[in-house]
């Protein structure tokens, strides 16, 4: 069937909206493809549609290769398997809850872990009924405190996500394998430019875990990468724990005064002053940097958290929100000093952080033996030659500082470069914890009971709409990779008279009945207005019906590399259809 | 791809679910298809999803077929559209309302009439846009006090929604009559008996209606028909106002003692004995029962409201609550007595109802001239020749008795005989209300603004699942008609030996390369197993490899007949493409 933009609900706008972000959410706002109807939460205008639909059906084309069953939960979940596994709690104002006519609890599903444990629990009792993969390509919420970018982090959003399940480790191995694999050649279908990396396993608890990211500046992840081939989220890196030293040499610790320093440049500028060093100058690295937080768990509590760090490296604070997930950071704030009389604000030192209690958290450079010059717990006054495990505990580590470029790979591979993404994808070895809070066991070979091994795979879909549009659009417009393209071409009748607009509707016509997917402009507009709306829609071929015609030609346009070419107007529907690769 | 019952996520149950009440129920639980999630709240399995995607498949042809274009809304939406329209409040408790983590008050959508007006609103500013018809296939929420027969009536379900957008009433009427050629396709595509009745517009405001019902004795609606082609559902019907009579002969009205007579029969035998008539005896048609209710409106006052109807006739609570949409009815309990001392219990007539000022609504025969047997408004006596219009007043007329079996067509067009249906869709000129209510307008050909005119046209996708299901099980199962089965054939391996798993493996391989949706039973059971759960499942055709192989043979049965015919193992696939219409 053809679509006529005469009679096609869309209206292209000329003026950025108001409160777009990025490129995506600008090109699919003025190209007609969503609307935004609260914060978080749009509406998919027809064109936005046929590429949401076209993006579920690769899904669910290679979801179904691999054997996964399609299946569709509810949106709209009952409390209860959500309170059996702490979730109702843990994902604390993230979760939409309401209550029903009844008063019963009820939340929008984020996730369907619970869901599907539940389900596999009603219908599978045997290790004959395993290994098994189930998935559901549906809408999901989450109550974002930073919805941002259009459809890039909504609240209300469209989600693949499938659970394996298997008898044992080997068993979920082999399924994470297929998942990785059919993940590969969805996001190769779709057309972006993405990596693969390590990720952090956050609230969901488990072990093996990795993230397609699709590559962008506009992304929300940072991940690093290696010559050797390291690549993680941020999130994910653990640098290892420095070799600890010899503190054998260092003098005790000894107390300075160091007025106004209560920032890193300033303590280094002082005690190059002040107290200087023989071997070479103090730098910020000297420095034991302590840096307290407050940490609400789920439940409500709160309780302090201190990170000591080198003094040039900075807390970052998606690592370490990640690191202390499902709780979540409050700032430190004064009131909370008055509480610990022994914490001198600016110059706060393991010792002050150990009477107040606190629990002290250090980075993996902080080692048995290593010297330090930090604060003394007195405002305006630090100490030098403090040294780990001598002069203060090292129990905890944790490594949440702020990545540079050139850190070295924790796996030796070479210096770290630094690049941002988009989550579109995440796969994840969940092992027992959802099969051992739900009770999901069957029976093995020899009649016993075996907890399930599961495994959890999401594919963020209507994000994807929105991924691909940051990926491929240019200044004048979106750039639909074919594949998931609204229409395979639109054709454009540009200029006066019948033959142009009767030649526009025959090519049309055969297009169609060749099997493409046609848009054609028939309105009533300038040649300017339907070029400039073509190249905003980003429909990959243009069939330009208009002066050429008077020598029998038409033009074929590339929206990618803006290439055009006159074909003979007998040649135009076979021209095309080698052009979009039929 | 072939399904293979071996690694198919199917577990046929042998007992009926505890909280089934009708078929289509017991059998889409039993035979895999749903399972119960919260009240009102199913999952949909692999077989229940593949038919769910096929009535969606259909609907979404035949709207594309008439021009609609299809869009999505979101499922959570904000509240402000929908206070606009009063609609927060109407709702009451069928409104799942929650609120987010910035307190912003938020819903699940119920039908999306608020934002349909204001995309339009948003995208069209001209008559030359219009006319226009939009759709979704989206998932709803109602909060049912009552949920009940599965998917028949959920808290979530599926439904396709249109509206379309017109200038005046002439283009709605051309509207209106294609979406209704298009439910005639598509509910005839689907394969139910069906009709088409008039309807009650109940909350949704506005005039034309019609309902297509799919005929079902397990259905909640009620609908009548006549001879001559009235139909509609007992909610829509307006019987006539009885032709007004001559009371100059009725004596002046007679205050009698009757003790012990609450009941209309024992008022009637007490009236033969103590009072009779000299023409004839009393019945229960010339008394007029006088029933009490509390009305409470949205916004939560509660009024009393009074029927005054012939005794031979009972209030039908479905059409009355219709007709007090979006009040609802509660109970008027003793302690309401209290507070109207005009009033006595089970002797309430029209002098005691006008002396406590309770609003009185009378039946369509009792109008002026009428004379009635009823209450005295004192415990223990009646009231006789008393005459409307002349001893107590005719203000208001509802039509909300319980309809019998030969009562005339309010058309004229013979006795109406009653029958049962499920709502199936509901066209619906909705006319300027919420374009009123939301401000939508578009320039004219004479560039004045006007207000545009909607209609709303509904079908329940998931319960269309339950329907169909319903309407062609039978005592062995499920029965599907083809368009909708989840699989076009099942090819059953039955005994042992190689020759017959790699016979029906390779029937499995050719019919699946013929372009046939093949379930492919292979698992390790019994004979009596597989035939038993290929008939709770449903597919219309098995294919059964098992015993006749030895003579070159196999079996093509139908699962509608239960007819089946041998043919030769070569001649298989041509004769179950024939069997399946291919």
């Amino acid at each position: 069937m053809i679509t006529r933009m005469s009679h096609f609900f869309l209206k292209t706008l000329r003026e950025d909206p108001a409160d777009a972000e990025v490129p995506s959410h600008r090109w699919l706002v003025r190209a007609g493809y969503i609307r935004r109807v609260a914060p978080g939460i749009y509406s998919w205008l027809p064109l936005g549609l046929r590429v949401l639909q076209k993006i579920e059906e690769i899904v669910r084309e290679e979801m179904n290769a691999i054997g996964a069953q399609e299946v569709l939960f509810p949106a709209l979940l009952p409390a209860d398997p959500y309170k059996a596994t702490n979730r109702w709690t843990d994902y604390g104002d993230n979760l939409f809850r309401l209550v029903d006519r009844k008063d019963a609890d009820m939340l929008l599903g984020p996730t369907h872990e619970e869901m599907f444990t539940l389900m596999v629990k009603d219908q599978c009792s045997s290790y004959k009924d395993l290994p098994l993969a189930l998935y559901q390509i549906q809408i999901k919420y989450r109550d974002e405190a930073r919805p941002r970018a259009g459809i890039l982090r909504g609240r209300e959003f469209v989600m693949k996500d499938s659970y394996s399940f298997d008898m044992d480790k080997a068993g979920l191995d082999a399924s994470y394998a297929e998942h990785r694999a059919a993940y590969i050649r969805i996001f190769d279908r779709l057309g972006f430019e993405y990596v693969i990396v390590q990720a952090d396993s956050g609230a969901m608890g488990g072990s093996a875990s990795e993230e397609f990211l699709a590559i962008s500046p506009n992304g929300e992840d940072t991940f690093v990468r290696s010559p050797g081939g390291y690549a993680a989220n941020v999130e994910a890196v653990r640098r290892p724990l420095a070799a600890e030293a010899d503190a054998s040499e260092v003098p005790a610790a000894e107390v300075h005064e160091t007025p106004d320093s209560p920032t890193i440049d300033a303590l280094v500028a002082q005690a190059n002053a002040l107290f200087p060093r023989a071997d070479r100058e103090w730098v910020a690295h000297d420095t034991l940097k302590n840096v307290l937080f407050n940490l609400r768990q789920p439940d409500g509590t709160v309780e302090a958290l201190a990170i000591g760090l080198p003094g040039d490296r900075d807390v970052d604070s998606t690592r370490l929100e990640a690191a202390v997930s499902p709780a979540e950071l409050e700032p430190f704030e004064e009131t909370d000093f008055a509480k610990y009389p022994s914490l001198a604000k600016g110059y706060i030192g393991p010792a002050g952080l150990k009477a107040a209690g606190i629990r002290y958290l250090l980075d993996p450079e902080v080692v048995p033996g290593t010297a330090w010059l930090t604060g003394a717990d007195k405002s305006g006054y630090h100490v030098i030659n403090l040294v780990a495990g001598r002069d203060f505990d090292v129990e905890e580590h944790v490594d949440v500082a702020v990545l540079r470029e050139g850190d070295p790979a924790p796996d030796g591979s070479g210096p770290l470069s630094l690049a941002r993404g988009i989550e579109m994808g995440h796969i994840f070895q969940l092992g027992t914890k959802y099969a051992d809070a739900l009770g999901l066991k069957v029976l093995d070979a020899d009649g016993k009971l075996q907890t399930v091994t599961m495994g959890s795979y999401g594919i963020g879909v209507s994000r994807a709409v929105a991924a691909v549009a940051e990926a491929t659009c240019d200044e004048k417009g979106l750039c639909w990779p074919r594949a998931v393209a609204p229409f395979d071409v639109i054709v454009l009748a540009t200029g006066k008279g019948d033959e142009i607009a009767q030649t526009a509707e025959k090519l049309a016509v055969d297009l169609d009945a060749a099997g493409v997917n046609v848009l054609l402009d028939d309105r009533k507009a300038s040649p300017g207005v339907k070029f400039k709306d073509s190249e905003i829609l980003g429909i990959p071929t243009s069939l330009v019906v208009g002066r050429a015609l008077a020598d029998g030609n038409v033009e074929i346009r590339d929206r990618k590399s803006g290439q055009a070419r006159v074909v003979p107007v007998s040649d135009a529907v076979a021209e095309v259809l080698a052009e979009i690769g039929r």
